[in-house]
């Protein structure tokens, strides 16, 4: 998917927020606006919006000297979800439909996302768990589960912290041994890295690669030859979050993309309300 | 009041919104949010946030050949609000406090403001008008009165189209003969020019002057000479809208500026929250 013109106001603010995040230096928020103002006035704007995050991102990192700048923010969504899981598992457990409400909880930890906004609540999260399990999922998820029925392996691509906690009742719900998570490569904004799935246990029940890159996203030119492999070879491909809807649209092959709806541009896109919880498929 | 960096994503945004409002052509709303991101790069933010807009319109006006591209939206403006003044002027007429009431709609008024937001609806004119009548109008009003009864002249710097009709409620509270109203002096926005104050009938109650400038906002240095010396001279200034209160909140002289609070910037700077309806004294 490419950067639309609407996309341009939203990544200026979010260089502002960012900046705030890693630094109490004015000089350095203004400094960080004004390159992104300028990066942004000669941008190819065939990129993805991940593309233009990532560069903000590593931007931030030189200036601020700051290499993970979210780590607090990223334990906090790692603890609050994993208190909401024994509840949220005995719920899929008892389920009419274990998959489908698996599936549902995943999509509503996608509400985890830092780059949309600056902050996200406890209530935000238990908000969008109650809408989870109440509203419509929209997509094709009957393709997605005879997809994971027949796949030997699939290739789960996961978002943010907090959220990948709430994965875990989604991948207990793929067939044992057959999953690998790829994590990003480095840290970058709140997504999860492979310090996070090691922290929530991830790593006890399935294979966890990281994808060599620090994009908010999966730009697969940007990841690693091991990873973009992998990727090629998988039965299945599912991925998670507005991100990896962003940067996988347009993907080489079908992909699962799961997320929360969080701006206008990307209900646009795909013809669905803002705050709609969407199965898309994509690609090839 | 200089440019805030919370107000650069905004400004990004008027430029995509104006963009749109001017040509349906997408290579000329991509130019201008280009010319916009490169201008602000390199931006003095301490330029008021009229002047960004002025730059933004005058650019606009040279790429589109379209000089007045908010005249059928000004038309609509002023004849919705044509058509509330005669039960809104019996309302004053009655009111225990006519003066506090006129200014009190003068204020709703300002809703109509298409530099904030692409459009505003007749039930959004109604809603502040409603809201106006029954909430408290924060800042020295008394002060205000005082200084309209002692004034010999007073200038009334108009702001928008409709805003304006109403503003003739509270004009026609200030003693007669004594007023004079200058609008702006090219089409910016929905700001209101001679040609409005002609159309609503303005001319006929008060002597009416252009300032010479097609700022949103009264940028003094932008100004004819003898917007200036009138500026500098009259016993007392009355300002309406928040572009004013932008560009003379750090006037050379006492200003009083009746204006809704439409951002979070302006709402940070004078200690109100968004929405509220303000008489703001301002100046030496």
């Amino acid at each position: 998917m490419r950067t639309a013109l609407d996309c341009v106001p939203c990544l200026v603010r979010q260089s502002l927020d960012a900046s705030r995040m890693v630094s109490a230096d004015p000089g350095v928020h203004e400094q960080m606006v004004r390159e992104m103002l300028g990066w942004l006035a000669d941008a190819d704007l065939r990129d993805s919006p991940p593309r233009m995050g990532q560069r903000l991102h590593q931007r931030l990192r030189e200036v601020s000297g700051v290499a993970d700048a979210y780590r607090e923010a990223k334990d906090l969504h790692n603890a609050l979800a994993a208190s909401l899981l024994p509840d949220l598992r005995a719920r899929v457990e008892a389920a009419e439909d274990p998959f489908d409400l698996a599936v549902r909880l995943a999509i509503a930890g996608n509400v985890i996302d830092l780059g949309v906004r600056g902050r996200v609540s406890g209530d935000e999260v238990r908000g969008s768990i109650e809408q989870a399990l109440s509203e419509p999922v929209t997509g094709p998820i009957d393709e997605l589960r005879d997809a994971v029925r027949s796949a030997r392996d699939i290739l789960y691509l996961a978002d943010n912290c907090g959220e990948i906690v709430l994965d875990r009742l989604l991948i207990e719900q793929l067939p044992a041994g057959r999953v690998t998570v790829a994590v990003r490569g480095a840290p970058i904004l709140n997504d999860a890295t492979m310090a996070d799935a090691r922290a929530i246990g991830l790593t006890d029940i399935a294979a966890v690669i990281d994808n060599g890159s620090d994009a908010p996203g999966t730009i697969l030119d940007d990841c690693s030859p091991a990873f973009q492999r992998r990727f090629a070879e998988s039965d299945l491909v599912i991925a998670k979050g507005q991100g990896n809807f962003e940067s996988l649209s347009d993907a080489p092959r079908t992909v699962f993309i799961l997320f929360k709806v969080k701006c206008g541009v990307v209900a646009a896109h795909i013809g669905e309300p803002e705050g709609s919880h969407v199965v898309a498929r994509s690609g090839a």
